[in-house]
């Protein structure tokens, strides 16, 4: 256990300088519960005081076994680091963690600060030993560390030497722009260990913009530094973090590293390619499919001689098993392993298949629908109806002979500009008609919730002997991303369902019309629920 | 000269072996003229006989500075190469240069060829000798090699000096499952050189099965092998070949490197992020906006502190320039940014800042829109708007008082379900109003596109004066996430448009309702082009 390695996650905070991503403070909760079931050991959550959403997630954090930290700077000059205002509020977050990033170049004190290279690091003893006087455990998180080595060795050790001194648990060196290569992180890791900064407390910051994030992290743990920083999937400002999706399989599973991991179990593994694929549902991004053990393609043998191989023995085209992250082999030639693959996937879903049954043409279905912008992956609940479809096991509970929903924006009789969405189903149900109208709006129509609401409440109004049902439920998550079906761009609908007894189940929709992708999903969902609480047909 | 580097490139042939992936043999040409632009060394166009459109390309392929070569296997045991089948459709596609790929680990030669080692040797040598001996250059692809070299590294090896005594110009160790780390094809690789198969003779074909395929790479450069191979944007099986669209900057540009590539010129190295994009293109793929050197947002500064550093001094933040590989500095909006962000933003807006201008006004309410749902780090042009209106230069054109939309689904006359989408927009204009309708559909009523197209119909319909800017503008993404605004879920459209001349530009709308949010979307979108085009408020 001394020799173990330490991972710290920053998908929070650095993962958050990625262009286009901004996380809510619901979001950080849900993700930093995801890493800690994952069993990284800390969980950075963002830079209190910086903006309203970190300083929300920070008054109510998730309860976490790893060690929640905050990310601040170290104090500025002119001000003791107990009066200085913006390392107060890193404070104030009172997690038992706090990491402070100081300049360890002597270019960019200059450049940057513009203060004498002295009062930085003063500037960075005051300030780690004021978080280490609280009790707090401390990180110092020394920016353009390698940059600063190469131009000035002497001044960019001994602002590690200082924060060392002054109480940090954690020095880390952070390749901060992205440009050093393994073989000099490599050298130079030594190099500061030999200098008398202990691996057992150095840690490895690296991004992607030479794409060695990776590696860099690898040769820095080689040379000896027990901790590692990365992100979920690679996000990061510019090019990314160090990929931590990428690098704890690797760190787990090759022999090279045997033993650096305890905390992460091998089930918290076989979830990997779920947590990374939450993230991107969360993001609403495409999950990369080439990417390293979690990518849809990552086991994927499509050339002819790889095919035939594998299927004698996986070992000849796989360098670990893709069980081990959660992934499954795809031999797109071989619709032997498609079929064996689709019965363990309809058994899971509790369905018995018949002898003879043709799961060939599932498989071609599923297909051909994925192929128009369908995804089942995340859809299991929709890929269950479209199973009994084929096995003659779907239930007719009623028929939707039509709809129509209506979105108005005008002024009301106040003058402001409201919005009111309504819509009316018309379903078949024990063979009479029933219309149903309502609207998106409650008690005031100032806060029309739009057309797929107003659908859903329709939808669900009146049916019957079904109601019970239908009351039990309610939508917790509606996502929208266009996709190439064919050669036209759909829209694909996922949506989240929930029960009163915390069941979940997913289901999708694809059209042109974003409605009517929308409509797609909730009938399914409906369905679904039906099916499962064992309702009459 | 004797000391530099080769690039040979796989994107047509290994390239193609990614799941999805599918060249045409025009396709193929294309690819083929911007590799040659680029200044690669070898271009392997695919396996003649293997499947018809690898034999279409070779039956006339483009003329080109670099080597085309065709790829193959050595022949089979128990006929001469001379008469294997397989091997004369690989020589008859009549290229200068021909890559055979070979086994060199035992377990592959009994386990996939099921015959006795030294047969294998027998194969290899007699096949390299059979293509020198008709005037091609020969290559050997080591199949397997790192694996091989550490279950039994003298039967490797001699599969190695076969290859080499028979005539082979380039031997290339292929890390083939991709399994091997850096520091791993360092070491060996330095061995085999050892062992007497020459560097300059030696080449490197890598996966990114843990994420490492350009460190592998680089470490092989650095033991001594004189070949790279790799593809455009690391198209390949599973995760991927070594992407060469990250390894050409950083063997061009990293001092380590210096000289090792002058084929690479550096207006072809400014070409990089074209030849990227079209490839992209041409697979219908969106462009990895994270990827090193060319990517979207690998020179992206969204970090507060970084980008008030990058405004004083680019070189603090980056490692090299952004032009050096024909990409652009970013310095988004987003509620991490500072007013020096601010301020360069504004200024790239064209936007002149007056004096006393209350640039803390927009930041509290980019700060606050963004809280409420908004992200205007991928919405440029919305940014733009919304700083106008604090700065007072938004130009008013038109005001919409109202607008409606019906989705409708239902059967037509012949039975057949159908869905139609009808806007009615009201707008003042020049002291009128305008009333406009449009339904989303075509010629027939089977390809409705859904309300936001409607909307966008209506809008767009009849704007007097501004028409013609209308008309020059088209709609060309569309997304939509669920996000967390305030305390409600609310919906966040953002909009891609473009113009005849390529311009490209952003907008955002945030609302419950979806129709809102795209219209407020779309409203935007059109605001900036008339700002654009210079109207007449």
């Amino acid at each position: 256990m001394t020799d173990r390695l330490y991972l710290y996650d920053t998908t929070l905070r650095d993962g958050q300088q990625t262009q286009g991503v901004q996380f809510s403070a619901a979001e950080k909760t849900e993700i930093a519960q995801m890493l800690d079931a994952l069993g990284v050991d800390y969980i950075e959550g963002g830079w209190p005081g910086a903006n309203p959403t970190d300083s929300d997630f920070f008054a109510a954090p998730p309860p976490t076994r790893a060690m929640l930290t905050a990310f601040g700077m170290t104090k500025r000059a002119g001000r003791s680091a107990g009066n200085d205002d913006v390392l107060a509020a890193v404070l104030n977050a009172g997690t038992q963690g706090v990491c402070l990033v100081g300049k360890t170049h002597d270019f960019h004190v200059r450049e940057a600060l513009g203060i004498p290279l002295d009062d930085n690091i003063d500037n960075i003893s005051a300030s780690i030993a004021h978080v280490a006087g609280l009790g707090r455990e401390a990180l110092f998180d020394a920016e353009h560390f390698f940059d600063g080595w190469k131009a000035d060795r002497d001044y960019a050790l001994s602002c590690l030497i200082a924060a060392r001194d002054a109480g940090a648990r954690w020095i880390v060196l952070c390749d901060t722009n992205g440009g050093t290569l393994p073989h000099e992180i490599a050298e130079i890791t030594a190099q500061v260990i030999a200098a008398g900064i202990p691996g057992a407390r150095l840690g490895i910051h690296a991004h992607d913009d030479t794409g060695n994030a990776v590696a860099c992290t690898l040769a820095a743990v080689r040379a000896g530094a027990r901790q590692v920083q990365g992100t979920l999937n690679g996000l990061g400002e510019r090019c990314g973090n160090a990929n931590l999706t990428t690098l704890i399989p690797t760190l787990a599973l090759k022999p090279e590293f045997a033993g650096l991991l305890p905390q992460i179990a091998p089930e918290a593994l076989r979830g990997l390619l779920k947590t990374s694929r939450r993230l991107d549902e969360i993001l609403n991004r495409a999950p990369q499919a080439n990417a390293p053990y979690v990518g849809a393609s990552a086991f994927a043998h499509k050339a002819g001689l790889h095919a035939s191989a594998i299927i004698r023995n996986p070992t000849t085209y796989e360098h670990v098993a893709p069980e081990t992250t959660g992934n499954a082999r795809i031999i797109p030639m071989s619709n032997q392993a498609g079929q064996s693959n689709l019965r363990a996937r309809l058994s899971d879903a509790g369905l018995t298949v018949p002898e003879g049954a043709d799961l060939g043409a599932i498989l071609a279905d599923v297909k051909a629908r994925e192929d128009r912008g369908y995804a089942y992956d995340v859809a299991e609940a929709s890929f269950e109806l479209l199973a009994r479809r084929h096995l003659g096991a779907l239930p007719r509970f009623f028929d939707v002979e039509r709809y129509r929903v209506i979105v108005e924006r005008r002024r009301n009789a106040k003058g402001a500009q409201i919005s009111v969405s309504e819509a009316v189903v018309t379903v078949r149900l024990q063979g009479q008609r029933v219309m149903s109208v309502s609207e998106s709006h409650g008690e005031t129509d100032l806060d029309d919730r739009g057309p797929v609401n107003a659908l859903w409440r329709a939808l669900g109004k009146d049916l019957g002997p079904y109601q019970a049902s239908i009351d039990d439920m309610r939508l917790v998550d509606f996502r929208v991303r266009i996709t190439q079906g064919g050669t036209d761009a759909v829209t694909r609908v996922t949506i989240d369902s929930e029960d009163r007894q915390g069941t979940r189940w997913s289901t999708v929709g694809v059209s042109a019309n974003i409605v009517d992708a929308s409509f797609e999903a909730l009938h399914d969902a409906v369905v679904w629920k039906l099916i499962r609480d064992g309702a009459a047909p």
